[in-house]
């Protein structure tokens, strides 16, 4: 082989409490090969839509074998479906209830099935623990090789949430804050990247150039929320602006980011997730 | 081999200060295809019963060559011991001071030593830092497959701290919260988990069921404290109650969880650990 | 081989929103075998010092074919440039902010180039993530082996910050708080370990000995600041101090610390990096 299976962990457990670890366990006993890396552990507890996405904005710079976990999971225990899925960009295991929705707009599905194969989880299966008891043994087990049909059977109603707001306008685009990260900025819906079935017109306007060169977006861009605030232009680096200033650029995920060069964006304007914002061009 | 060995760490050192890391760069010097898996970083500094706790919580969902290494030693540099032991179920390297009380408790000790021989230590010894100079290289050597005796002398009284209140009465059970987690689940020491020497006679009454099948504790319980709460009846899940209502489980660990749906019932009833919880049956 | 290539990351990005996961992605694309630890992610947002110094606190406990990442990066996308060096103990790679100003104190440079070969970075280029669109493939293309100076051209005139105050004189020793740590502990510029250019004098008089025996410094130190604080004698643990008692002793890296068994002496004599610190002897 030469090229140990990868396996992410995406949860809302924190680190304090072990729990992360005897998942990690579980699936070392069954793939002692795993490289596991935590895409994140500090999901705020049960948020969903925030765990879909930071896996979204990490998972496709993951080679193409490695195996997604995600437990944010209010629903453990319940009548929610636990799934796994396969995309030419990776695979996928957790509660079908959401949390999935970038990657299954963005990526092509090649088989989605529901996690009933009692022979591929822990017994007894604990009616609080999915993370550790069915979802990190079903990803251990498909990172040694075996099928994703193994698995159980295949189902083709996965639930998703709806997709963040993006209007595309002739002479504006809204959108909205889809996540505030530790720095405080505040990155928009508004991207280069095309949704599946909902192609963005703008997309060659965002600057893709390395410092060297590219056409950067040079219109008189303006983005206003319902407070009021108003930013001209768009940056290319954070360095670009002075200390006190915030300021709009194209981020590292490719969305319109509201930023604050060595500061909180998000504090100074009061953004949060689901917070309004519009461009405006001519 | 195809058998990578597995270390893991559980400190309160947190992660800020890079003390952690420079314990998994002395281990890779001696064990280099070690796979380092942190169990928690975030104990409560000095908080020797939390650490105890975390690691008992963790432990056996790992491959049985795995070593355990336990950092939180307010004694370092003192005169307390620091030991290594191996059980079927793992090797464990920490100071003696009560750390490994859980488990000594519930797997059997087939060897415990004192780590003596200055061979398989940083030299110098800091007074400070016994993690990085004496227990990662204890453990790295373990992992290495240096015999454990090889470490130092047999030591055949180990410290160990009281363990949990658990009172078996005709009609109740008397036990204590021994842990609250992130999300605010309090772990009470109420289990279907044998101690040695002290078997639990309600063991088949609790739920050890799938979501398919088992025989669910149904009778009536009753749980109360000082402060008065109560709780009737034992849920499976979370999900199984209402989003405002506290309500009691066996958790994941097997034992007695006082839990509330998407909310911290420790903060609700003022839970810490220690406080006396008890069940009635009828 | 048998010695899977080790890769360090030290970052101000925290573990909540994935950006050091999609690095560490990057990474493992590049060099699958890659042993990927975490030094912290939890470096105050753009405080280059810090990180300068809990880089230097741990690499040289890891192999010398370690490759050490840093990103902390307030000027990314600006005009600083991007480097990576070689050491007998470890390549360096990240922004040229200073960052590595330690490390280049201490370690002989053996070779050091501006990262701007297109072939070893993502394209395209962000202007503000060069952690994963840079650093992250630029160190992992050493790991593989490719030589440093593929990478760029060579520059001879890194950024470097001051170091921290260290003045010696007949009675006494001149110098500063460098680092706070969790426990509140306040690591001292006053240390054992000789700076390039800078011998320290006091250099044997230091306590290197472990429990057993070595010459520990036993003079009459008295460690003062403005503050009015004064502290008599050398520790040699924490746990020779009583419960609230503020110590100095000689930490883990081998300089003087001012700390609190099982309390924060940075709280309780309100010590920040920078403070003023003197020891006399006689």
């Amino acid at each position: 082989m030469g090229r140990p299976p990868v396996v992410t962990l995406t949860t809302d457990f924190g680190m304090a409490d072990g729990y992360v670890a005897a998942m990690k366990g579980v699936i070392l006993r069954i793939a002692p090969e795993a490289h596991l890396i935590d895409i994140s552990h500090e999901i705020e507890p049960h948020r969903v839509r925030v765990a879909a996405f930071v896996l979204y904005a990490a998972y496709s710079y993951f080679p193409d074998h490695t195996i997604h976990i995600v437990v944010v999971d209010p629903g453990v225990g319940g009548d929610r479906r636990a799934i796994a899925f396969g995309t030419p960009a990776g695979s996928f295991v957790g509660p079908d209830n959401g949390v999935f929705t970038y990657i299954m707009a963005r990526e092509e599905i090649q088989q989605l099935v529901e996690l009933r194969e009692p022979g591929y989880r822990l017994d007894p299966l604990s009616g609080t623990f999915h993370g550790r008891d069915l979802f990190a043994p079903a990803a251990a087990h498909l990172a040694t090789g075996t099928p994703l049909g193994d698995l159980g059977p295949s189902v083709d109603d996965p639930v998703t949430l709806a997709l963040p707001l993006l209007e595309v306008g002739p002479a504006s685009l809204k959108g909205e804050v889809m996540h505030v990260d530790r720095f405080g900025n505040a990155i928009t819906s508004i991207g280069r990247l095309a949704w599946r079935g909902a192609e963005l017109v703008l997309d060659p306007a965002f600057g893709r150039g390395g410092p060297s060169g590219g056409a950067a977006f040079s219109a008189q861009g303006a983005v206003t929320d319902a407070a009021g605030w108003e930013i001209t232009g768009i940056c290319r680096t954070y360095a670009e602006a002075d200390r006190d200033q915030v300021l709009a650029l194209v981020g590292s995920g490719g969305y319109l980011e509201i930023a604050m060069r060595e500061g909180s964006a998000a504090r100074e304007l009061r953004l949060s997730a689901g917070a309004p914002v519009v461009v405006r061009y001519s």
